[in-house]
């Protein structure tokens, strides 16, 4: 198997071994940068902006730089033709004949995924609103590797915001397929969000457990633990260990500390103006605590408040190497997706939790993803989208977006078989019903509302399958 | 004769022979794009771009790298030193003396042949405002060139908005040069401009017929032509032909259909908001019509509404492929000015239309350009560039500018020497007298009201002649 | 001595013999430019542009590129993380992880220090807020050096706007220190700032003399002189010249005319809006001046209205030459940055005023720079930014902030030696007391106001030293 030719949207993209091969070779990268210079010598990227970033963007061109190539940019969505009222699906086809390789930043959930299934060249998501930022997982995970050459049994933490910004859920989602322990120590109100939670329990099939009582000790309330979370390989179960056994594991130390900052951006504007304020703040006297005396503290940057600079100097801070790391791991992708570098993938990665197939829901009409920031919903877009989910579990009956994975939880459903031409039985059901997991996939129609339903029972509804 | 330091700021600046070398390289290029790189190694190109445009820019951009040359590039007119009060032919000089080449967008129609007279390197102009943007035009015809091998006796229908945007005008000029026949398909209010019309039939010298009355029939109906212009060497003339012959012709086959979608950029705002929405659509319904069989379906992108998708599997559909050659021909383009390429100039290749010398007329006051638009008439750049003009017809009396090619019909004239030196003599004249034809252009003084007319002959007016 | 590895954040970065060694490299940087391609090979430059600016970041570009290196940039503030609040520092620290050397414009003064102390490369100024622009200085002389062999004994008349832009003020400081004569022909309420003039006579021990009243003889009224400087080294001294004599002095002719625009952009935004028209052009009319002969006339670019067209031809005008010199220039401090051109740097150029040492003023509290733009007053910079000063005179004691080199005149002063422990005698004096020139400099407090002395005298007041 090998990465040429091949997209970047997800981290899921990546199977274990094919990470495992990619860190391998960005060691090789960091250790003999100048070497690279000419691997990717007459090859253009693309690198298509439109949000901010100065960071991302730089590591990217950098990376292709050092490898010789060259790259064309578009930075801000005033610049382009899509003020004219382009789809990126068109935009995507053009740069596509541009470029070699596309780079991808946009504010829509799921463009990154557009723009892979029509370029017609290698293309890395590079963020796309709130979903994913792949690379930047594989930074954070390269970096963790780096100083302890696994991510398998060890414990990280992670600090901050745990709600907001999918970048998080991302890397729980990768740690947890790595075989790490993973400690979740988020702000006030920035819990991790309930659908994180029930993912990891069903398909990496770890158990995650809540552990809030335990910050009322006097001696835990610098390091607030909300939850933890055990993957399956682990030698022992969290379910098993009484809350003191908790303790005692904690007490062997954080591998690394991982401190997000509060998503500003992705919030609802009527924030509270004190949240800032209350933000846990990642500093000397925190770091004093026994359980992070060999502590790796890391953060994607850029920083606001949550970490303080009195620590920058201290030997546990790795967020600049963080950065720094950029470059290799960039470089490697870049290299492989460009296939001027072949790597064998070994087989033996172990991978702690298996991909799941889900059976996919695709109809004309009919619901749509509810999340209006998906690139499914956008005007210019819906042109030649058309909505398309994994039916993830039917009880209760759980469609997830294809684009943007958000999930959605139809009210209403019927079968296009039972009733196929006898008006007389056709019927819909309530989603909570019997009959839900009855109807095979292929024949499942959701609603968006009874009225849908009812328009549809009438025969006046449209909701052929595609 | 040689390509090598000419500036392309008009189509016009190309021979039919010259163009027909270029797609020859661009052959070529397109044939073996990696043996291309290193040909340009060590020069520079600038863009400087005054206007958003993704497409435009990354493909010039990406020609030059794909080359082996290196990019400098400006994107945003606020990021540039312009918001100073700098004029463009100040600009021109100093990034002239900083690359090798140069390519502009800029909204000022006229700026691309300012910056080409004060830059000292070749530049290219990749759309000044309204007025021409020659690199797509080559696109354009070179798709249709690659596809039918000739140009000469082809028939091209333009379909949708014909009246703005002067890149489709610049088109229909050069189509008539190289010798093919065009059907108008304008949509409703969007007919080609009355000079447009006039040009063709004055300077390319063919015949232009409106031929609108043969919409009405029920089965033309999907391809409404509102007029037809055969160039002079087709086999037989429009004026002959009767109507019914026209349809005959039709059945033929139209070899390609150029779509344009509505350029709201370049309206008034007073635009009707249901304009967009009667705007005619090219789909699978329309490509049905027996006339489109072989039809090459191609749009200079970006689309809106006026291109289906539903067709963008179909093998007739072309313009993801015209949008691909630019890289080719912007590759050979910039290889022949930069010298690195040079490519002897064939001349044989038959031109259908002998370019016209037009008489100059430029005087220090007097009458300027009425386009509020061109280069001439902006605050920062009267400081240095007097108004100048061909003078294209005395019956009425025109006068196109020299900057934008808008024209002008002065009401008044005199002449500096019939009365030179002698008061009483002194006299205006209107500009719809006999006199006008009598006077020899480089006598000829015009001016832009009565008021300015009795002035200059009351000896108050300053009308100087440079 | 080597510039390996160095920083350009002030013109004072480099020596005389610095800047001779450099113009040399330059000199064969703009004799064989194509040979030079490849110096820089697998080289990174990063273009951080947080204000607009072309014509500068555009030569940075080019002459990075026209070594074989690249580039990554970012030109807009909108389009980093610092709209996520991010610090300079942070930023300089992940970008020096990325590229090889820094270039950085920020409107900021004091900014390119910060990014110098904490990108870990080599970081070139290119113009912070109204702070200093190096290169532009470097350009400036390299031009007059080009032109006439040395700087030594030529007299220089700078013209316009003397007042706002420091890099103006750079220039002078740099022309004192090469053994130029500096005449001053400003504006009407933009004469040079009482600062400057003070800063002359102390630190580059030169005599400056106004002589306004010259302007009033109506043979001079076109050259209208404010003040004139001469260097230590020349041959006389003006004081010893009676007025008379200047007016001999300058019939010998004016070797170079350096020309400034307004500076808008750095105004209050209460200026007279008739300013601009009563500002002094430089025109044919001037010229013909027999003093200007053989003068060059010189501008940074870009002009407005101070410098007419009508002179662009006239072989004087050195303008155009000085901006294309930005090239060889920034080719050469690149190169010599990055260790890629090792020159031998010899010790003879004579250097007409020697640096001089301060004393260090920095403590944890208390005083602050009293420029609201400059860099250590910024919210996200005060994180990890403490006020620091050379104390640059004690009468009226005066402290010099290190990074923007604004002067502070603190009006109450304590020791931190005297009263050690014994509260009774704790006691703070007024800056003019006698006191002041008795404290030692390392023992000295300085009070941003009455009520911080006293707060600290009752022993409230935290000011304690670094």
């Amino acid at each position: 198997m090998s990465l040429t030719n091949r997209d970047l949207v997800t981290i899921d993209d990546l199977s274990n071994e094919e990470m495992e091969a990619l860190f391998c070779l960005a060691d090789e990268m960091a250790d003999s940068t100048d070497a690279q210079y000419g691997l990717c010598r007459g090859k253009i990227m693309a690198t298509l902006f439109f949000e901010p970033s100065t960071r991302t963007r730089l590591s990217f061109e950098a990376a292709m730089l050092r490898l010789g190539g060259s790259v064309i940019s578009t930075v801000d969505v005033g610049a382009t033709s899509l003020a004219k009222g382009e789809s990126i699906a068109d935009m995507a086809k053009v740069v596509g004949s541009y470029a070699d390789i596309i780079v991808i930043r946009h504010p829509w959930e799921g463009a990154a995924k557009v723009v892979a299934d029509y370029a017609g060249i290698p293309v890395i998501n590079a963020g796309d609103g709130g979903h994913e930022h792949p690379t930047q997982t594989l930074c954070d995970l390269y970096t963790i590797r780096k100083e302890r050459q696994t991510l398998k049994g060890l414990r990280i933490a992670l600090w901050g915001d745990l709600k907001h910004g999918r970048t998080i859920h991302s890397l729980i989602y990768a740690l947890a397929r790595l075989g790490a322990s993973i400690l979740f120590c988020p702000g006030s109100g920035l819990e991790l969000p309930e659908h994180v939670m029930r993912r990891l329990n069903t398909e990496y099939r770890g158990e995650l457990k809540k552990c809030g009582h335990l910050n009322h000790g006097p001696d835990r309330k610098l390091f607030p633990i909300d939850a933890m979370y055990i993957t399956p390989t682990s030698h022992h179960q969290l379910a098993m260990l009484p809350d003191i056994s908790l303790n005692v594991e904690l007490q062997a130390g954080v591998d690394a500390l991982y401190v997000t900052r509060l998503q500003k951006e992705r919030q609802a504007p009527t924030t509270d103006p004190q949240e800032r304020k209350k933000y846990p703040v990642v500093d000397k006297e925190l770091l004093k605590g026994k359980e992070f005396e060999k502590t790796l503290v890391m953060h994607p940057l850029p920083r606001v408040d949550e970490l303080a600079y009195e620590i920058d100097s201290d030997p546990r801070s790795k967020y600049f190497k963080q950065a720094a790391h950029g470059i290799p791991v960039r470089m490697a992708l870049t290299a492989m997706l460009l296939g001027a570098r072949v790597v064998s993938i070994s087989s033996k990665y172990p991978s702690f939790a298996h991909k799941v197939e889900y059976p996919i829901y695709r109809r004309h009409s009919g619901v749509r993803c509810s999340n209006l920031n998906c690139v499914s919903n956008q005007e210019t877009e819906t042109k030649y989208i058309k909505p398309e989910f994994t039916i993830v579990s039917d009880e209760p009956l759980t469609l997830r977006c294809i684009y943007c994975q958000h999930e959605l939880y139809p009210e209403y459903v019927a079968s296009s078989d039972w009733h196929q031409g006898t008006l007389e039985h056709k019927k819909y059901h309530s989603a909570r019903s019997r009959w839900t997991k009855k109807i095979r996939p292929e024949n499942l129609i959701v609603f968006a509302s009874e009225d849908e339903a009812r328009a549809w029972q009438s025969g006046n509804g449209a909701c052929t399958k595609e």
